[in-house]
């Protein structure tokens, strides 16, 4: 099959002190100072090989070449390279000019050590031939900064602001030169300022000798200029400097692990086992994929090596659920540093600021849920849980009368995970993420419910073990395409929903007669993540929740009469929480994942994609019913929550941002490339199997394709058991050979390894050409891939290649 | 009393659409378009007043009023003001150039409605007099910004920098105004540029008319220039849309409250009782002060009113306890921004990136505690100590045997609070915050213990009645000063801890006769901060801490001579938990609240200060040997806490540039003033009050001064019960007339609305004077007051001239 380009990888070798050349300004000087840094670093390491290049020149055609021809007439041993010329009748697009670029330096790097000094074109913020500006342009090479200063009038503020600009984009700028100018003298200031805040040593070279007519005479100053100027203790002692932070870097990223590995004690993971060199260092990360270290490219620490030392690594994880709008997104820095700008921080009980409340606005107003009125902030998806437990039991309380003896528990499905505070952690029954747990003390009732699967060229709904005695039906129903399992609707007017009606309604009034107490129903709808990313029957949970709010009877004393509130205001039954932690915000491709169920929560919890994936922030957003249970007289009858950095105006301001992006991502059909696929698919389908016509097509897809999920679903059953993919998110449950099951599966790890290693067959050229991986989670048996909102059918493409190679020799040796 | 001078606030008036014109460098026609602007205002609104204001002219003295020259000349009904010469002799300070600004702004507001153009020196990032730079020194002022563009080679870069910097500070560019070049044509890629990404409109006027040598036709041309543009459609458009904006945003100010009031669902407040008018509108905040929206400003829509809708509020609960270096700190919001730019969020588990080695590197050596050698990451105080319970629970129970049914406690300190998270909550004994939560369950056994006050001329330890009876001294200490009772080594070497050691002793041996079984010790450092703001007897918490530690045979069932490990390496007796969340990290003076105790815990909780006030992040640093007990071949043996944000980059990036910063005050000496006001102060009581000759000096100060310390504890005891001063903290506890206490006493609620209403004595003409209060929060009857540590001696001075007045009409009203 057709390999996909790999995405550009950020540039570092052992070998190659590779630097930018940024110009605060344009025509400050770039060539004449690169002219310089070219002729210094040759003569003090005369023994390497210094190059200049310069991606695009924006001169004229016949000029294009005029600053590779001024550095090889005033520096004849530096090789110089211009890749694109700006009025080539051809734009050539942003991904070819940083290939072609990374071609260059690792080229370069091959002869062993050396320079590459990359200019820029024109100020930092000067637009390339397709568009973007210079700085978003070449972001992801992430190759340190030389800055050069503008030394004319109103140079200082060119100069800090361009040095903004780059900062704001994770560049690391390594030092600032600039003419020694004598009116101006912008060279003190910013030598002050950049040294005292930035801790970068700002160094100057003289200024260029006036054009002479006579053109020998002109050659000849210029040529004395280069002679002295690359001889200057100034432009030594930065070429030194910059050698020297080349050496740092690698040196860091070299220990880096061996220090994370003594000083870092890691969320969910068994340390004892994790040795260094499984530890990922990640030097950056830009839209889907990381820039990790490639501690292989250091075997050797020959400072010859070319070997890579950076790689791409698709965020296959989305980072544990939080990436949207992908990583280092320049509009969301701008969104999180303009509140950090306007406000900081700023304490929120009993006051208001506007990003949070046009967040709370553009949240309720997207949920489309009539009963949500209010907006509780808290940190992560755990502190939200507990807060909208917290809400739901004390409105069951009041409404039921129950007194503070009263042991309330929650409902749920088995295997759900809310979190990791034990509160949040006591919604879900015992399970290997909390038994080991000292208090953790689960309150409630978790029921089984039937899932979802691809597998062998049909869509599965299985009915669990202890549902069957109540069933009649076969145990597993098939059908044709997602779309009409998620066409909830059609379903429960053909009556599929009433055994589990009356599954249900056995199992609530079995509570009835023992007397248990319920404050909640929380379930996180449509796919239970953390539990294994299983993909629950959108009808059976519809179906849970009508049920639950039908019964009033089960859960309280209610007098005759009062389970007939069913208005959208009022709760009846229960408080149903819905946990979108995981699965709102378009994670499943819908701002909301209750649409899916066609069923409105009380209480709806959000976090992870919330801000885009940038910075933690939940939030709770409650109904007025539930909120009124906390008003009272006194003060302490309030919901008495609320962390220090509640509703902080960084967090708040890049939801926004996020939010109000992805929504018009949706409006202006973004996603549409896979959207059609699976519309396409479905129509296709209904050719092959006879399909109910009523049903509607559309319902459910995803960015991962329907050949991909039908090819998965297809390989042999002893290797996958089953496929499903929604929205950004796929799933495969592998099958082990060892018959382990659950979070201590074994299945995927060799899955998860393979894509780790990368491309499977190595070329002998490999080493030459960029590598790439993807970095993937299990839970058990199970792996998944996750997609951010940003993620190009391109790069899906591309993932998608590199998962069936790997299936498919994972698959044959198993 | 001397009165300070207010700080600068932002300026927002109804009558006055005050704009500040910046440039995208300089010499691009800002005061030429200017003129254009003040122009059209004067032809749209002619009845109105149209007012030009250059707070600082960069040029030499004779030409310094060239500018208002040449719009008096060309726009000759327009109010013109130069307010310094850059070259004066004496340079003005940034606060009086603001002042200057103010006032004649003001002055201009009060005429009635009008425009107010005001234009600032240079490029975005040109240095004013004092030395900051423009987008710096303006930002309090929070004018809305019209951004000049450059239309010249290299504008695109110039303004799209330039925009970034002034964003990055919260500026509002409300639109962008360029030449119509057509050479470069700028303007068509800004347009598009700043339309999609920000919504912006960027419009232009023509090139002005080239320079004629003759000076009569050079006026002509240029008088024509400004006539036709002024009456151009674009320029109009761009009028009728700064004064759509100014609207915009006062009604969204005027409105903002009661939408909050309907959609938030705000943390720790009884909501039944928060009418909007309740409701704080924070505009925005820079350094200490947050801007607020003056609603009494607002009292009349009339378009007339003169009245400032933005003032002043120092944010005295540090915003909830979190503020550090300041709101709207550049060098955190930079440092916020380029760990956004360089990553986004990654995911941590297994993996490693610079800002989390970095901050855990940083912390684990600022702790200067050998024990701590791990650090793991979480999102907030509660999360982080409920982590920190995890991790000793399991230490202690594997060290002693005891299986999953035993239900463990910890041992706290009465009143302590660790956080709203169900396990935080049940590290507490019961009180208002958590006894009326559902699945609260108060783990564990809380001692009674001394305090800390200074009233009517002394510092006393006050000894608990409970533990009176074990107490044959009196039941309250006296000392001369504060660093006296923190000299604990030498009042332990005296004896002082001997009944401390026996009412402890006392304690614990209960638990061995009832069974009881405890897994951690878990104490607030020095302070208890949610309970009360009570400032502990460090010399008890030294003493429980040893006593614990000796007290394995009383926590578990060790055979004899396990109590003997004694080392700082291994934890005896219960693993100690510090919960330095609000202690920590200079809040009380120091990086770390357990240096005044002088003994080291094994697991140390920190948050709020550890970004410096800006965005969530926690840490729970640990011992190895607690890391070690989780270390198992049994994936679920490890610590399965980790929320998705887990060790966020841009919280690390922030906490690592908070932390070298005030470490950097801290060796810098940026606190002299406090401490040795302190020092000096002690020096004169030990003439007054025979101390010891022992005590050192200088152990306990804050920036509170001694004199105020000193003037509140002498107020009738029927009014201040007492007061206590440390760090950056004051705490004073009123008395309550109606005898009410805890989290409901009233006592402190009267000073807390004068602080409030700002100045108590109302002058005649103080409409036309900036005015300030103080936004404070109470506990109860404490009312305390919280810097930040970029708080100047001055400021404190102004708080603590306003605090005397309200304590003193609230005093005689009492």
């Amino acid at each position: 099959m057709a390999r996909m380009p790999p995405p550009a990888s950020s540039l570092l070798w052992r070998s190659l002190r590779a630097y930018q050349i940024y110009g605060a300004n344009t025509d400050v000087g770039k060539t004449i100072i690169t002219t310089i840094l070219c002729k210094a670093a040759h003569k003090l390491w005369p023994g390497e090989r210094t190059a200049y290049l310069k991606p695009v020149s924006t001169g004229p055609a016949d000029a294009a070449d005029d600053r590779c021809r001024h550095i090889r007439r005033f520096a004849p041993d530096i090789a110089t390279k211009t890749l694109f010329q700006y009025d080539l009748a051809s734009i050539p697009p942003d991904e070819t000019i940083l290939a072609e670029i990374s071609r260059y330096a690792a080229h370069q790097a091959h002869y062993g050590p050396g320079w590459l000094f990359v200019e820029t074109a024109g100020g930092v913020h000067s637009p390339s031939p397709a568009g973007s500006t210079q700085a978003d342009l070449y972001m992801s090479l992430r190759l340190p900064v030389i800055l050069v200063g503008d030394s004319k009038l109103g140079g200082i503020s060119q100069t800090v602001s361009a040095f903004e600009s780059l900062k704001i984009r994770g560049y690391d700028v390594e030092t600032v030169l600039l003419f020694r100018e004598a009116t101006y003298g912008n060279h003190s200031y910013l030598a002050d300022y950049f040294g005292q805040r930035h801790d970068i040593p700002v160094r100057t070279v003289p200024e260029p000798p006036k054009l002479l007519e006579d053109a020998v005479s002109d050659a000849a100053a210029l040529s004395r200029y280069y002679d002295d100027c690359s001889g200057s203790a100034e432009v030594q002692e930065t070429l030194s400097h910059l050698d020297a932070r080349h050496e740092d870097r690698i040196s860091r990223l070299e220990s880096m692990s061996a220090a994370a590995s003594e000083k870092i004690w890691y969320p969910f993971t068994q340390q004892k086992h994790l040795t260094p060199e499984k530890i990922v260092i990640i030097d950056s990360a830009r839209g889907d994929y990381f820039q990790t270290f490639n501690s292989q490219g250091t075997a050797t620490s020959d400072a010859a090596s070319s070997n890579a030392l950076l790689q791409s690594s698709f965020d296959g994880s989305a980072s544990w659920w939080t990436q949207g709008l992908g990583h280092g997104n320049p509009s969301l820095t701008l969104a999180a540093a303009y509140a950090a700008g306007r406000y900081g921080h700023v304490m929120f009980a009993e006051a208001i600021h506007e990003p949070a409340l046009a967040v709370a606005e553009t949240l309720l107003a997207g949920l489309k849920n009539p009963r949500l009125k209010r907006v509780f902030f808290s940190d992560n998806g755990s502190t939200a849980v507990e807060v909208a437990v917290k809400m739901a039991l004390r409105a069951s309380r009041l409404r039921y009368g129950w007194g503070p003896g009263d042991a309330l528990g929650v409902l749920g499905l088995q295997g759900s995970y809310h979190g990791d505070t034990i509160g949040a952690m006591d919604c879900s029954e015992p399970s290997v993420y909390n038994e080991k747990v000292e208090w953790y003390e689960g309150k409630g009732f978790w029921l089984e419910y039937p899932t979802v699967e691809y597998s062998q060229g049909v869509w599965t709904v299985k009915i669990p073990d202890g549902m069957r005695d109540l069933h009649a039906g076969p145990s597993n129903v098939a059908y044709p395409h997602l779309s009409s399992i998620f066409d909830v609707e059609s379903r429960e007017s053909r009556g599929e929903g009433r055994f589990y009606e009356h599954f249900i309604r056995t199992t609530l009034e079995r509570f009835a007669v023992q007397g248990r107490k319920f404050g909640a129903l929380i379930i996180e709808p449509v796919v239970l993540g953390a539990g294994g990313m299983l993909l629950v029957d959108p009808l059976f949970q519809r179906t849970l929740v009508k049920i639950v709010r039908q019964s009033a009877h089960v859960f309280g004393n209610t007098a005759p009469g009062t389970n007939s509130v069913a208005d959208d205001r009022t709760w009846t039954g229960l408080p149903v929480i819905f946990d979108e932690v995981f699965t709102g915000l378009y994670r499943l491709g819908r701002f909301s994942a209750a649409s899916f169920l066609g069923v409105e929560p009380e209480i709806s919890v959000h976090a992870k994609v919330l801000t885009g994936g940038l910075v933690p922030l939940s939030v709770t957003a409650a109904s007025e019913s539930i909120f009124q249970a906390f008003a009272s007289d006194d003060k302490s009858d309030a919901l008495l929550h609320g962390h220090s950095y509640t509703a902080h105006p960084v967090g708040c301001q890049v939801a926004l941002e996020s939010l109000k992006e992805m929504q018009k991502m949706e409006a202006r059909g973004d996603w549409d490339w896979a959207r059609t696929a699976y519309q396409r698919a479905e129509t296709e389908s209904y050719q092959d199997l006879s399909a109910p016509d009523h049903t509607r097509e559309g319902l459910a897809w995803s960015v991962w394709s329907p050949e991909l999920v039908s090819w998965v679903g297809g390989l042999p059953t002893r290797f996958v058991g089953g496929v499903w993919a929604l929205g950004t998110v796929l799933a495969i449950r592998l099958i082990s050979s060892d018959g382990s099951t659950g979070y201590k599966g074994s299945a995927a790890r060799a899955v998860h390894a393979a894509l780790l290693q990368g491309r499977v067959n190595a070329d002998s050229d490999r080493s030459s050409e960029p590598q790439w991986n993807v970095h993937s989670r299990v839970l058990g048996n199970t792996l998944y891939l996750m997609a951010g909102q940003k993620t190009t059918q391109e790069t899906v493409k591309g993932v998608e290649n590199l998962l069936r190679e790997v299936l498919e020799n994972t698959s044959n040796r198993t």
